[in-house]
């Protein structure tokens, strides 16, 4: 792994992650490609925990998300366990990469005490490449030994690959008068696409929440968050978002998904999902700008991400912010190209606080000075309004720059 | 515009384009945006001449793609005009747009008589400035004082805007014993995308050939050529491309596309398309590599398309082909973004003659050092099977680079 120039938009700090009731955590230097680092985490959750997961839509996903979706089904009375080791996405490598997944869950099963079958494992990394499993059973002893609660910050690290750094978030609720904390950390930076379930993150709660709850929550808000990201419209083939549950907060059980008392806890989770979304965003590689594209007036919510997610990802739009040319012409060719209804003379564009074209033309009070003097900043709000309908979406993009042709043309070699 | 690097795949002379009988054409300065240079091209087709044509299916489409759409529909006893500027698109510049087109067909009408609804106009330059048309009108006089007809290459020049050079193609058929002639000049290099009718490509031929017959082998044919390559995703508004036949060659009439008697004329319009489309992606922004993506094995051929497109646009296969990387991996993350029917373990890849994985995994005779030569040839050869079915297509793009980006975020400032 080459060392990346960091984000502009890196956070000065890591957020502090407090422990969570229910969950223990430790990190080793298992060596599966990169030296002088971590590279493997495991998080122990105690029995009790409930899982809901998002996987990616990738018709070619790896050994370790066909193992970890039917793990998700899978019921235990005991503790459960999540293993995501960085340096190879285990993807591609044929029985190889199956034997690997099974020889991981079995390793771990022995060591931590938990049925293999409930074991979450996720891999990331270069395609193509088994993974050794040795090298993660030869550490879970180390790593059973040195389990504790606070680790998070140190498990946001071992997971990176071209990240330039560590993400975390933190959020709290009340959930019928009882508070509850969600942690969350991810890791993503390229191959970020939209119709996915993300890169890698992971979001742990000492709430007490149903797992049909649980899930139905994650599934409506990962829509928002994860799935309204775009660095560069590759879709991953490891795209995992876990979300655990220990119930140790001693809350009173909120069955189902919409009732009142988890309005808090549903703002409190959308926040952390959204804010590690937009650090994955703002972590793009090569970027030196985060884009956020608002369509409205559309015919459907639907065809307004679409149209959104054409503007976000049309390499002419990103590479006409990375030169801070405000070129509306091309926002106007990424609409078109959407192939959702779109009329050319109903069509108004903004960019941040300046109309640049209203009902198919020039906006008579703008001017270019405007847009170039606007287009310096490193935030770049762009707003379309199609003039048909109620339909409206917002997604996060960056620009395309030297520093991605950089990072994606060396990365592996 | 700035002067770009001459594309490495640029063929040393311009082709002989001979004279067709029925056409006469000149160019000019007519100082749109470029100095220095021609950007006006008239063509000029005899009474008698059979259209057929295919536009950009982007739903912002400009002004001049309005007009021509309907001006393919119009009937004439008389000559007919084709009018193609370069420096602006002419679109999205509202009602001063739609003025312009109106009042470059009304100031060529007059001159070279001709009737106004039936002239083919197009623009191509940047988009949201709308056409002085005047500029344009001015210039009619000289133009039509200099109309002669072997100015193919003038013709090529004049219609360019980020291109790096000039193209044209020309072939030879007979029907029914009679020889006939198709000449074709396109333009075209960034916003080149699937699903188009193509940037603009004009092409002639002396041929007899009904109009019916002429469209349907028109869009038949650009389903493998024009609309089989991609450089960056992104559809443009202008998308135009002409058939124009003058009958001038005084064969026998064949009424239907698919007569035998037409096999020759076909195989040699086919020839000059595909020609031309590879001119165009040879002439891609930035590019150092051509590559061709050809997909077997799939569900339907519609099925193959999209699953090649989807290889051929990637971001990261293309920055991996820049950095002469043979990183399959990514190759099986866009087989399995594209959507279509696809098994991880029954896809086979191949890269120029050598296997690289097969059944899900690594070829077990494949090594690095072969990928690592092979990806510094100049043109690149991805093959995938997919294992399912008897579907196959075969599209053409090229690497992406730091020049793609150089010409993108500075073009327009």
């Amino acid at each position: 792994m080459a060392d990346y120039k960091l984000s502009p938009f890196a956070p000065d700090t890591f957020p502090h992650l407090p422990p969570i009731k229910g969950f223990a955590m430790a990190t080793a230097e298992a060596g599966v490609r990169y030296k002088g680092r971590t590279d493997l985490w495991v998080l122990r959750a105690e029995a009790g925990t409930a899982l809901a997961g998002v996987f990616t839509k990738n018709l070619c996903p790896g050994a370790p998300v066909d193992w970890s979706r039917k793990a998700l089904g899978a019921e235990t009375d005991g503790p459960c366990l999540v293993i995501v080791n960085s340096g190879t996405a285990n993807v591609f490598g044929g029985q190889k990469s199956r034997d690997a997944v099974i020889q991981t869950a079995k390793g771990a099963a022995d060591v931590f005490g938990v049925d293999a079958e409930t074991i979450q494992l996720a891999s990331t990394g270069v395609i193509g490449v088994p993974l050794e499993a040795s090298k993660l059973v030869d550490k879970f002893p180390e790593i059973n030994k040195n389990l504790r609660a606070d680790g998070w910050q140190d498990a946001a690290k071992a997971i990176m690959t071209t990240d330039t750094h560590a993400k975390g978030a933190t959020a709290a609720a009340e959930i019928k008068g009882t508070k509850v904390t969600i942690n969350g950390i991810a890791k993503g930076s390229g191959m970020i696409a939209p119709d996915m379930g993300t890169m890698l993150a992971y979001i742990a709660t000492d709430a007490a929440i149903s797992k049909v709850a649980l899930q139905s929550m994650l599934s409506e808000l990962v829509e928002t968050s994860f799935n309204a990201i775009t660095v560069d419209s590759d879709t991953s083939t490891s795209d995992t978002l876990l979300l655990l549950a220990s119930g140790q907060a001693g809350n009173a059980v909120c069955e189902d998904a919409n009732e009142p008392c988890l309005t808090g806890f549903k703002q409190a989770l959308n926040a952390v999902m959204k804010d590690l979304a937009l650090q994955i965003v703002k972590d793009g590689e090569g970027l030196t700008k985060f884009v956020t594209v608002h369509v409205s007036g559309a015919a459907s919510d639907k065809s307004a991400k679409k149209v959104a997610m054409s503007i976000a990802n049309s390499p002419l739009v990103k590479t006409a912010i990375a030169g801070q040319d405000a070129n509306w012409g091309r926002i106007v060719m990424a609409v078109g190209k959407a192939g959702e209804p779109a009329e050319r003379d109903k069509l108004s564009i903004w960019m941040g606080p300046h109309l640049l074209a209203e009902r198919g033309e020039a906006a008579p009070d703008y001017t270019e000075a405007q847009g170039a003097a606007y287009m310096k900043e490193a935030e770049i709000d762009i707003r379309v309004d199609l003039g048909l309908g109620d339909g409206e979406a917002e997604v996060y993009s960056c620009d395309l720059t030297h520093g991605y042709i950089d990072i994606n043309a060396d990365y592996r070699s």
